[in-house]
C-alpha cells in the first residue's frame, strides 16, 4: 500500500436531547445537544470496507438517549465523562473517545418575586459546551462558553499602533468595545464541582471585561485569562476568543451635524478577530 | 399599455445603528435595525426608468442615521413615527411611508447587587420590533415580539382529536409545550407611552402561557391574546404565531427501560404551526 | 363574548421528504419541503380547548409521506393540488386548505460528456416553490423562485435622482448590478403543464435581466415581469422582489491608485429592497 | 509573571471583496472573502497595552482591496500566496502569517448555446477555499471545498456492524448516500498550476463518489482520498469530511402500504459524522 490512514474519527452528532425532572417543588428543564466521537482501529474500515468493529452512529445515539435516564443529573462535564467511559469500555476496539456537549440554557420565568414551578425562557444565544477526551490512559476535560455577546461603551482605547501606508483608522481614546466571546478552558482533573466551577469561570470573565480599562481587545482578553488563573487552581490554561465586533462612528459632520461618539454603524463583517491561549507557567 | 404596475415599494433594508447616550449616572446602549419602504407615484420609474421622483435609498440609509442623533430618544416606536413622517411629509411623490424597527436588547451586567455603568450583555434571540405606516390619513403603530422561546414541562394536554387512517399520535394528558412565540398588536393611537405598553403585552403572554391549563395550542394562543386585549384598552387587535416545538419521548421500552416523561428527542423540523388573529368585537 | 377570532389557521411545516424513482435508464431523485395549513370551523378550538375538529399536525404530516408514494409523480404544483384536495375533501370543518412545497434542486452529474445514472449535486439556494390554495370555490396555484442569485458587471446605470441635504451617493452609468431575485406568479388555471411552464417563465426572467440596459432596478423588474406576461398568456400577475445587494468601489484614491471600477466591497447589508408586482389590464 | 501567552493571532476576517476584469470578449467577475492572521512578538501587546507592533486590522483590510488591483489576478491561491508574503515581508514583528480565502463561485448564463458576456448566475453553497502559512522557513498552501452537497440513490450498502442492547439499525444493502463533503488537501509547492490542480481533485471525488460501490461512509471516503492522491503527485494529504445526511425509510407499512425504497424521511440533525486524513507512505 502506498498511501496510510493518518487520522481517522467517527461518530454521530447533533443528538438533541431533552430532560425533566420533577423536583417536588418545580420541575428542572434541560437541554442538549450531544456529538459522538471514536477513534480507534478502524483501518480494515476504510479500507476494505470490513465493518464488525464499527458500533453504528444510529446505535451511539439511542445509547445517549438511554443513558441519559440515569447518568444526565448534573453537570454537562459529568454526563459526557460517563459517555465516553461508556464507549470506551464496552469497545476493545476504540482507542479514544471524544464527547461534546452543548447546553442550551433556560430560566425558569418569575411573576410577583417567585420563579414559576413549571415555565421557563430560554436564556438566548449563549451556551455552555463541554468535551471529555478519554484514551487508556486519561480522561481530559475542557469546557467552555460560547455565544457570549457583551460590550462597553467607554473605557476602551486603541492608540499608538504602527501606520503605514494603508492606514486610514484614526486613533481614539473612547470607544464601543463589542465581543462575542467564546472562552475555553481545560481542568486539571474529571473529579471536580464543574457547575460551580462554570459559575465562577464566567464571572471572573465578565467582572474583567467590565472594570479593565482597555487598551486593546489584546489586553482585556489577557486580563480576563489570568483572573479565571488566579482565582481558579482547578484551571491549567484557558483560550479566548474575541471577535471585535465593530461599532464605527457615523460621519456627521458631512451634514454639518456633530457625532458625540454618540451614532455608530452597528457592522457584522468584516470583524478583527483577536485569539490567546494563557496557561500556567511550570514550576520548577 | 396592457400590464400595469398594481404594487411597487423601495427602500433601504437592515440599516444597523447603535447609539450611546451617556446620562450621568450610566451609559444607555441601544442598538437597532431600521427598514425604510416607501410608495407612491412611482409608475414610471417602474416603466420607463425616470428617476426624477426616486429618493435614493442610499439617501434614506443617510437619514436614518442622521435623524437618530436628535429622535431616537425613547422608544422604537417614536423613532419610527418621526422617520414615517420625515420621509412622508418631504417626498410629494410618496403616497405611503412603512418604517419596521426592530431592537436589539442589552441588559445592564450586575455585580455584587449593582449594575454596571456602562457593560451589558445581550438579552439573546428576543427582539422588539415595531412597524408605523404613514399616509395621507392616518399613521398606524403595529408593534410586537419575536423570537420569544418559552416552554413549560407540564400543564398541556391534548387529546379527543379526530382520528382516521394515518393517525399514529398518541394522545396525552401531559407534554411539553415549547414555542418561539411571535406576537403581533396594533395600537388604537400614535401618542402613546409604547415601551411601558410593551411590558404590559410582554408580561401579560407570558404570565398567561405560564398559569393556563393547556387543552392545545391553540386554546392557550387565544388565552394569551384575550389577556392582551383584556388588559391593555389601548390594543385593538392581536396576532399570534406559536410554532409547537416539538419535544417527543424517547422509546426506552426497547431497551427494556421506562420512560416516565422525561426523556425527549428535541426536534426542529417538522413543527406544527398554529396562528390566530384576536380583534374586539365592534359595539353597536 | 367582547373578542372575537378574525383569523386562524394551523398545520404541519417543513415536512422534509424525499422520493426515488426508479427508471429503467436511470433513478430520479426529488427533495421536497411541505407546509400544510387548515382554515375553517375552529372558533371552538380556540375559545373553548374542544379539540373534536381538529385534525392533529402529526396526522398531516403522516399523510403527506404515504400520498407521495402514488401523487408525487411530476410537478410540485401537481402534488400540492392533490394534497390540498385530499386535506380539503376529507374535512368538512375545513373551510380552505394550504399546501406549501419548497422543492431542492439536484441535477444529475456528468461524467466524459454523459450524465451518470444515479449521482446527484444539488443546485445550491435556488429553490423552486408553489402555494395551492383550495376552498369550496376555487383552486388557484402560485409559483415562484427563491435564492435567485444573480448580477450583471455592466448594462446598469443609476443617474438623476432626487438630491437633497443627506445625499452623499454619486451618480453612475456603470456599476454591478446583484440581486437574489424572488419571482411569484399566479396561474389562471390549476391544469397546466407546470413544469414546462416554469422553465419558461425561469429564462424569461434571466434573459431580460442578461439584455436590459438598466436605468434602475425599478425599471429591470419591470421589465423582466412584463417579458413573463407577455411570454405565458397562462399567467395572471407576477410580482418580483429585488434586493440590490450593494458592490461599492473601494477607494483606492486615498492611497494613490485608481479604481477602474473594479475592486468593490461586497455587502450584504444595508441593502436595497425594491418590489413590484405586474398585472394585466383587464379588458372591456 | 505566574502566567505565560502560549498561543496568540489576530487579525481581520470576512475581508468581502469582488473584482471585475474586463477582458475583450467578456467581462471576469471573482467574489472573495478574505481572513488575515498574525503571529509574532505580541507578548507586551497583551500583557501590557503596548500598541507599538500591532498593524491594526483595519489597515489589513484596506491593504487586501489594495493588493487585489495588481494581484488578485488568478488562483485566490495565487493571491494568498502574495498576501502572507505582503505581511510578512513588511512586519518584522510577525513571525508568521496565515490568509485565508473563500471564494464564491459563479457562472456565466448561457442563452442560445452561447455564454453571455458579463451575466452571472451563483452556483450556490459550494465553495472553493485556500489557508497560506508564511514563516521564516516555508510557505505552505493548503486548499479545500466546501459545501459540496452530493448523493446517490444506489450502490451504498451498510450491514455486518456491532449488534448491542441498543441498536435498533436494520441492516441494509441499498440505502441512499447523501452527504456535505468538505475536502482539504496539502500541496508539496506554492508554485502550481493551482486552478488547473483545483478542477482534477474536485473531479477525482465527484468520479470516486459516484462510481464506488461503497460498504460504509468510511470506505467511500478512503477511496476518494486515494484517488486524489494518485492521481495528483503534487498533493502530499488530504483530509475529508463526510457527514452522513440521513435519508430514513418513511414506514408506510403501518398505513398497509409498502415502501419499496422510495419515500424517505429527509433529516439534518442528527448526523453521522465521518473523517479521514490519508497521506503518502513515506519512501524510504
Amino acid at each position: 500500500m502506498k498511501y496510510k490512514l493518518v487520522q481517522d474519527a467517527y461518530g454521530k452528532n447533533a443528538i438533541n436531547l431533552s430532560k425533566v425532572t420533577r423536583h417536588e417543588a418545580y420541575h428542572e428543564f434541560r437541554q442538549i445537544s450531544v456529538n459522538v466521537s471514536l477513534q480507534g482501529d478502524f483501518e480494515t474500515v476504510y479500507t476494505q470496507g470490513n465493518n464488525r468493529k464499527i458500533l453504528p452512529t444510529d446505535t451511539q445515539k439511542n445509547t445517549v438517549y438511554a443513558l441519559a435516564k440515569d447518568h444526565f443529573v448534573s453537570s454537562i462535564e459529568d454526563f459526557a465523562i460517563h459517555l465516553a467511559n461508556h464507549f470506551f469500555s464496552n469497545n476493545p476496539q476504540v482507542s479514544q473517545t471524544t464527547i461534546e456537549i452543548t447546553e442550551h440554557l433556560y430560566s425558569r420565568m418569575s411573576f410577583d418575586g417567585s420563579e414559576h414551578p413549571h415555565t421557563y425562557q430560554s436564556k438566548g444565544n449563549e451556551k455552555h459546551v463541554t468535551t471529555v477526551v478519554q484514551d487508556a490512559h486519561k480522561t481530559s476535560v475542557t469546557s467552555g462558553i460560547k455565544g457570549l455577546l457583551i460590550l462597553k461603551t467607554t473605557n476602551s482605547a486603541f492608540t499608538d499602533y504602527i501606520k503605514d501606508r494603508y492606514t486610514t483608522l484614526k486613533e481614539t481614546t473612547d470607544r464601543i468595545f463589542a465581543t462575542e466571546c467564546e472562552a475555553t478552558w481545560v481542568y486539571n482533573s474529571y473529579k471536580l464541582n464543574f457547575a460551580e466551577l462554570f459559575e465562577k469561570v464566567r464571572n471572573a470573565c465578565l467582572r474583567t471585561f467590565a472594570f479593565h480599562n482597555s487598551l486593546s481587545v489584546q489586553q482585556t482578553l489577557y486580563a480576563m485569562g489570568e483572573a479565571v488563573l488566579e482565582e481558579n487552581p482547578e484551571i491549567k490554561e484557558i483560550s479566548l476568543i474575541m471577535p471585535n465586533k465593530h461599532h464605527i462612528p457615523f460621519n456627521l459632520q458631512q451634514f454639518g451635524m456633530e457625532n458625540d461618539n454618540e451614532i455608530f454603524i452597528a457592522t457584522d463583517e468584516p470583524f478583527g478577530y483577536i485569539t490567546g491561549t494563557i496557561t500556567r507557567e511550570e514550576e520548577n
